[in-house]
């Protein structure tokens, strides 16, 4: 979208506890969620990709590091009241300011996430390995791009409605569940000048970050939230503006 | 919402061909949609209910019942190409004016709405008796008062996405089926002063403007979408006003 | 919009600094911007008003009264970082959970409008008694009812564009004063099942909260933002519903 | 957006009788508004672009043209009522399948934008030759890029609230007139899988698509707004999905 040819940079942050932790979740992600998903996007035409971890100093996501990522990915589940205002604030800021930003599954309930849609972003849930199917609302949308009219996911954890966000300003995809339950699975905010995309799928116990789909919907997503050079603001006191003020 | 306590003046429209043509769809609306409908609503306070059919002469909507009309109730399915121009159009002015609009089921590709959306509003379909479960996805919002998170219809046609219509500005029920797929079942719009509601029960050949929960949305949304008092608007040309021109 | 006859309870929050510290806003509101505000809506049928402010234990605003609050109005300035967090996470339960609330002019950077928008809310500003033109872009909201296509304020504070909110999900008013600027004034949205109105008049140097169009505006806004009965939401681990569970 | 490198292909259409008529027009835009936009938008890197006219048969709007656009540009007036069903439907279908569309200025009324809208599109106007201010109520935006927070042109034709159109999904600018008006100048939409912008400045009198700014927002737009590659959709009858009808 940009006349730019420079690479996005993308950072993709991960709590990085479970596949410690948990042998279930590190055999199907020995080196990480965070890593799955990096590779990918690492292999992807015009993306330079950085790695960020909660128990790294200040979670991985300092000054520099943010300052110079034009997308994050987030992952957290176990330990989100473990990440502190600072970094919080430090990525709030960032996305009213144009950096781009990928929530994923249970993401949902992270203090970034929430901080932003400024709701509980609570819902229903259930961990009964149940088939997903994904059905896009929005073709056309580049998040969607090589994606058919829907695609399966197995074996999902169950997220239900009522989902307490915001209304979405673009709904992408709904999901339904074997349990007969269904969810906003993809839906975009604007906040700022940046924009926000949250995606459900990727349970920590299923191997959901190899799924083909899912993987370009990530990386479709990249290429939409990326940052995009943009007038400086100005807020707070303002004089009058040149042809008034004579 | 008006402080004013005159009723709610409805009129439901019906088609009323399947249940002329088809014992099965008599034997569960005897007198038609409209009545079963027109029945229940008249039994609410505050509201007086008028009943419109395709066949009667400019199907019902002269310009007398259109002007003293402030909620439209619309169900239409094999005809949808016999409404005349000049209905639609009336229809059309009415609504932008501030009347409200409640389309049901397979209204959906009426001509009326399709000409608020400016979309094709095409839709899967299946008829296959699939059970449906419509999930609230706007709690507090008054279309959903008094109904619990969830409602079921037992046997239902079955709707999946992708429904080509404009991104709903208030999304209230999704639905989904046992075949897997998902549906957004119930949405508003407005156009000009007036209020568009879409939910999407109600085949002809099963019993679900029987059912309470159906009815009760109905209602509620009777109430929502009223004709309130509006200035009127001036449009066109347009000298400076007062505080400038002198 | 309630079947219900009864009356709407309104609570109006005020810092009420400027009012003790400077003789000017003091000549223009005596006993206080909520006591001009609440006297008009207390003349209104249907309204039960209460009033609220900083320097109170719990700022007024306990749990008690809280939990008694159909529509909360806020009008804060100078002293917004002395709103304590408790008090602050109370309100937001309340609004997630269906109480309205209705900010006003400079109480678009106070904590709780922040934290529920989710961005920083910052604007341009000016002071220079200039002459406003509030234009209605949203005929037939029950916001804008008896309100002609525009009113005007002869004296205010200048409030410009960018406006750092999200995206509004209904367009009120928009503002242009004498200097050239534009602003959203008059925008909603709805967080959980509480319904937002953010409302720009109203500085405290000049006698805005006396102004007819305005006090009719806030009167509108309390009726469309009052909490409605909403069935109580399910979150978290949730069984499979009974259809299915068999 | 796309990896593709392909070019965009731009049909800029022109009702093109202002300037065969009116000598003051003509010596604004001796060839034709279209040439003058049409020669900007060439001069871009990867942009190919065409030009279509009224008078030409089927207003230069054949099948083919229509196929092989990825943007169209609609500039219109004095004949919106000349545009043939055929045109307008083969538009209406080419937007829904992912073309993009930008109607500028007096285009509001045109029957292609009236029926994407599904309202009436009417404004006030007033030709007076009047200083508008456009400012930027979305920054970050790719339609922004380059532009400051706001710009000026000196002369323009005044367009008034109430725009009466759908509450736009993104708004990208509102101007202020001279007189006292506001107007959402920057509006966008999406229809099925196309994305519309509707952009204000143009008045045939005014040497406006001469203003670097103006040209820059087209140029921007075309780019946000050029069909992407979609997946096909299905509608209509539709079979049980695979892991079900087993």
């Amino acid at each position: 979208m940009s006349p730019s040819d420079a690479p996005i940079r993308v950072t993709v942050w991960n709590e990085f506890r479970h596949e410690k932790k948990n042998p279930a979740v590190a055999a199907i992600y020995p080196d990480g969620i965070h890593q799955a998903i990096a590779r990918h996007l690492a292999s992807q035409e015009g993306m330079v990709v950085g790695r960020a971890t909660l128990d790294e100093r200040q979670h991985g996501l300092t000054e520099d590091v943010v300052e110079e990522t034009d997308v994050l990915i987030w992952w957290g589940h176990m330990a989100h009241h473990e990440v502190s205002d600072e970094v919080v604030c430090r990525v709030h800021d960032a996305v009213l300011g144009g950096m781009g930003l990928i929530v994923l599954h249970s993401g949902h309930a992270s203090r970034i996430f929430r901080a932003l849609m400024g709701t509980s972003c609570d819902l229903k849930w259930r961990e009964a390995g149940e088939r997903e199917i994904l059905w896009v609302t929005k073709p056309g949308h580049p998040i969607v791009e090589g994606i058919d009219d829907h695609f399966i996911i197995e074996r999902a954890e169950m997220y239900g409605e009522h989902f307490n966000i915001p209304e979405p300003e673009e709904m992408i995809f709904i999901s339904s569940f074997a349990g007969g339950e269904v969810f906003r699975s993809g839906c975009t905010w604007t906040r700022g000048a940046g924009r926000v995309f949250y995606f459900r799928p990727g349970h920590e116990t299923y191997p959901i970050y190899h799924h083909p789909d899912v993987l370009r919907v990530i990386t479709n997503a990249v290429r939409w939230a990326a940052k995009r050079p943009s007038a400086q603001q100005t807020y707070g006191h303002c004089p009058k503006i040149g042809w008034f003020a004579t």
